[in-house]
């Protein structure tokens, strides 16, 4: 039985990694738990699994007597003294944002596997988390969960070092995939809440219609499996049943396929190298009969060549594009800004000089940094 | 630098193959070439490549003086002495037919590596060749070049044992695919031989119409990587781009895509577990744009129901298969019977008491026995 915190625990990925523990009672036992806000749903998770830790990380709340029989931990720094303190085997981050960033390098180096959902740690961090890791082997320390890197980890299994190509990270393209750069312009928040495949919150759903999540996933698969940009490419496939490829040297090609069902890689990162019986639907492609591929428009989809100026520029750049299409993603949903606006203040930020990112405090600085000046932005461009 | 034998070096697999040895002049050196009957171009790949052995298995002929440094064969037995004689590191067994496996056998009893492009030998001989294989570790005695299970062994690279739930052959589906049983009645051999992905001899492209060539695969796959009948499906993929997939336990599916260049599939045998840099051209999924998937329609292709009942019959069925389809084939080319005689021909094998089939002689023997019989139902039904 292996002992798992979950931290995120009552968002879409926590929840659906702890169906795969009810799935699989003799699997596991729950370390720690986390929620940010949500005190009465994360109440009814410690009764229910009786972790020996559990956090909320927005702040204070009093404490039901029942559960005093766990450690609980309040605010920003709960995650990270969990995630060095509390004994585990894994450590799941589906927490979003920066936040995780101490989280995730405390567990790696107090020698817990870390299952990651969470993209902005890699991104903003990859240079400070990737030496301690190992991806691939039966010691692997770091699992990704996000679909494309982990379809990309299975593609990998049994490759010889450096045996790839290039990555081919699919995308599904979004609800404004055949927009002229006019009809992006109009684009509404209620237009982009729209997404026709996965069941998101909004901030993932405005990154997939912008396609700044395949931006930042561009950034993390290029640190996760030490890529070259050159080597990252994007093609649209909006069925989403290929959930990412790697071409081989030789041009063969390995490509995973499913079900849209993000059980799918939570279950593979919890059990690797295992593979369990699933738990999510079967894939029956002479059901779906049909599969597209489409160069992604990068006109109408500036996310992605800024993914590339980012990782060009390096340094704190990837940490920047992250934390400026956070602040814009927030403003555009307020209505302070237009759709492709988001774009261009990430491209402001770009343009600027960036604090340097050595370290996880140089990382949280230039985070705020990019926030502030990306608010700036925002406000003189209203 | 690998020394490597390569049988039926004059045929298509064969040719390619050298062009790879030609592509990486400094990894192989040939040790032993063979053809059936052509000795003029024999001859000249001897004059080339300068092996120490080379053989004509239809017959003698008289040799050129300058080419007396190498040893000479000739007849049935040859392949099986040079695959037990010739020193080598791989045997290349690009032959047709069943004489390749005493060869086959030979080559893996005397601790060489068999690349292996010749159906007949697994399909009929499996149960005596698989138990001494081992086709994943970097010792693997036998790799498949089958473009199908090439795809599956590189989509099982990495897998644990036993974790796959299901294979996945996919087929081009031939030029037929959307025939009527009626239009499928009044095909004539011209027809079958416009093959559209493909260039291949006139037994593979009859077998590629009316999906025998996917029983084959269908009976190897369950040798080749020790899958129940019931895990082995067959999808038909008109564009021939997904070279087959493997369904893990967790529904995850790993599939191999790429255009239809039989020197992937060569070339990854011959350097495996290396990848080498490609020879072929890049697959560009956004300029195929389209992928089709759809079931085999088993009414108009009996061929593959029969594979499963030769699997559920056991013993030499598959054998008996194998030789009634061949002789069949010849029939149909020769205008003696019609299309869907040659299931026909198959089916009556399977009704009858079959002889064993435990070692090699009998395997052969059981061969001969089916071509008789399929000989005299195809006399009895003109």
């Amino acid at each position: 039985m292996r002992k798992i915190s979950i931290l995120g625990a009552t968002g879409s990925i926590g929840s659906q990694a702890l169906s795969i523990v009810d799935a699989y009672p003799n699997k596991f036992s729950i370390s720690a738990l986390s929620a940010h806000s949500n005190a009465e749903e994360l109440f009814s998770l410690v009764r229910k699994y009786r972790p020996s830790a559990a956090a909320l990380t927005l702040g204070e709340v009093p404490i039901p007597k029942d559960l005093s029989f766990c450690s609980w931990y309040f605010g920003e720094t709960a995650l990270e003294k969990i995630a060095r303190d509390i004994p585990s085997d894994d450590v799941l981050v589906s927490v979003v944002g920066m936040s995780a960033l101490k989280a995730v390098i405390n567990a790696i180096d107090t020698g817990k596997r870390v299952l990651l959902a969470n993209k902005e740690t890699i991104v903003a961090g990859g240079s400070v988390i990737m030496p301690k890791c190992d991806l691939f082997s039966e010691n692997a320390n770091l699992i990704p969960i996000d679909s494309e890197h982990s379809a990309i980890h299975q593609c990998l299994l049994g490759a010889k070092d450096n045996a790839f190509n290039s990555l081919i990270l699919t995308a599904s393209g979004g609800p404004f995939r055949n927009y002229s750069i006019k009809e992006m312009q109009n684009v509404r928040p209620e237009d982009a809440l729209k997404h026709p495949i996965w069941d998101m919150g909004k901030k993932i759903t405005i990154d997939s219609a912008s396609m700044f999540n395949k931006a930042l996933e561009i950034i993390e698969a290029k640190w996760l499996f030490a890529a070259k940009p050159s080597q990252i490419d994007v093609l649209v496939h909006p069925e989403s049943i290929v959930h990412s490829m790697v071409e081989y040297k030789d041009y063969a090609v390995v490509a995973q396929l499913g079900v849209p069902d993000m059980r799918t890689s939570i279950m593979y990162a919890m059990f690797y190298p295992v593979r369990m019986g699933a738990v999510s639907e079967r894939l029956n492609l002479s059901d779906i009969h049909t599969l597209h591929f489409e160069k992604p428009n990068t006109m109408c989809f500036p996310s992605i060549s800024l993914a590339y100026e980012a990782l060009r520029l390096g340094g704190s750049a990837p940490c920047a594009l992250n934390a400026a299409n956070e602040v814009a993603v927030q403003a555009f949903l307020d209505g302070k800004i237009g759709f492709l606006n988001m774009a261009d203040t990430v491209k402001y930020l770009l343009s600027k000089d960036l604090p340097k990112a050595e370290n996880a405090d140089e990382i949280i600085y230039a985070d705020s940094w990019a926030r502030f000046k990306a608010t700036e932005y925002i406000h003189s461009i209203n």
